[in-house]
């Protein structure tokens, strides 16, 4: 029996000759330098839990200012450490926090924060995805992230998709804190845009979160406290020393290589396809991201 | 702190007044009785792993005819018995068979099955999705199953939505003999419809593959064989004595309350939304499956 089967990118690229066409990480692992931008370390969320693994998380405080500015400020005040991951759905969200505590929240922190759901497209400089959405007017990317937008009505939005991270809120008019934080495990739950903050995405350990046993109760929620899956901490990158501080680039999605890489994501060609499906949609494209370069 | 957050569905049913707008799940399980189409248990693949879970397949012999004959062969020669789930990538896929070994295949096998990658359109009944789909010309639904199709090729395929099953095969041209099967536990895949057989979706279980650890190999291949997760068998529900007998009923896709379903998981209104979509992909349609009742 061959072991083969769903060649995805990785192997390629030691195997295939020049000639061949390329795979989307070939064109991401040949982008020159260039092509990357740093992430500030104000916009890093380090999450290490108890059981020693460590989950990244890359803020969007373009797109969600005040959300961010409070998660900052519970990082800042260590208000996640001896929280836990209480909640993990199917095909859904793993969910955070100190859930149903009274933990008070530091001090900084905007208790009912706006409704920030989308923001002005004004500002942004948006490369279109070039083909359909089937949950906003136009889908595209700007400074890195997907979006959904309305060119008629001025907004922008960020997108539910594998991996990307949001703020748990109660029924309307509530937004949530930033206290109690999901991240999306499954097929993308697009009908949630615009109805939710959403305020980056996991750029490390995603399969951390997405491999933890599913909770049994309604939602997904975990029966007993004893299986939550303790967090140790959350801190900004920037609180860390320069020395132990992880660092990551993010593909410039205005960039040649990044036009190359959306086209190849909707057009495969290499040796494992037969029939290029001539389309991608929003969250199959995932905006390349690595690790800085020492 | 707020508990709640991201209600989906299972909650509301028990709380929501009936002049509320009603969510997909409260639609399906008040279906009528007439809305539900037993699956043959000759389609129903159940497979039971070494740590005492089941998973339960549906198979699709309308779209893959050969695949899954030579699936119910392998079943009914106890071809997995022993044998083990060795790969599981991260939002992508989780995959089992006997992988390398040169187990020979059961009597009956065919050992270079046809590209059953699409079917004729004639013969299907269509329900269309009504939105766009960047992978086909049109979706929609047939017999149960969500399809991609060209109306002016007269062909239709299966999609690799979340739990959809396909057979693994090597480089073109071949096409898999239904021996390696995987499943998708992220989201939706789908630049591999057409390039490769779907035989089936997870109907039960697939919680039990989605939570396996991830492979650190390339691909996500475990590093180690004693990291394979052991399956007991794999039998075919019609093996099963009929006290035994697990048994599933899909929702007729041409049925008024399908219709109702579509249109509500397009606009749903229920308590915790704000806006709307308007529109819903493909692969987050679902289409309801549930255990027959006694």
């Amino acid at each position: 029996m061959r072991a083969l089967l769903l060649v995805s990118s990785a192997l390629l690229i030691a195997a295939a000759p020049p000639a061949k066409p390329k795979t989307p990480t070939e064109i991401a692992a040949a982008a020159p330098a260039s092509t990357w931008r740093d992430i500030d370390p104000d916009d890093l969320l380090v999450m290490d839990l108890g059981n020693g693994g460590r989950v990244v998380i890359q803020l969007a405080p373009q797109f969600a200012p005040v959300h961010v500015a409070n998660i900052r400020a519970l990082a800042k005040g260590g208000w996640w450490s001896g929280s836990s991951i209480y909640r993990v759905q199917d095909n859904y969200v793993v969910q955070w926090g100190n859930n149903e505590s009274t933990k008070p929240l530091p001090v900084g922190v905007v208790a009912k924060p706006p409704a920030e759901y989308h923001r002005a497209l004004k500002g942004l400089t948006v490369r279109p995805l070039g083909y359909a959405d089937d949950y906003a007017p136009k889908a595209g990317f700007a400074s890195g992230w997907p979006i959904g937008y309305d060119p008629s009505a001025g907004t922008a939005n960020l997108t539910h998709c594998y991996g990307y991270v949001g703020v748990g809120r109660d029924l309307s008019p509530d937004t949530g804190t930033g206290g109690e934080l999901y991240a999306v495990i499954g097929h993308a739950p697009r009908a949630l845009d615009r109805n939710i903050a959403i305020v980056g995405r996991v750029i490390e350990g995603i399969e951390r979160m997405s491999s933890l046993s599913r909770g049994t109760e309604a939602l997904g929620f975990y029966k007993e406290a004893s299986q939550n899956v303790p967090i140790s901490s959350v801190r900004l990158a920037s609180e860390i020393p320069a020395a132990g501080r992880p660092a990551f680039q993010v593909m410039d999605t205005m960039s040649p290589t990044f036009a190359d890489y959306l086209r190849v994501k909707a057009n495969r060609k290499d040796d494992f396809f037969i029939r290029p499906a001539g389309g991608v949609d929003l969250c199959s494209v995932n905006v390349p991201v690595r690790k800085k370069p020492a």
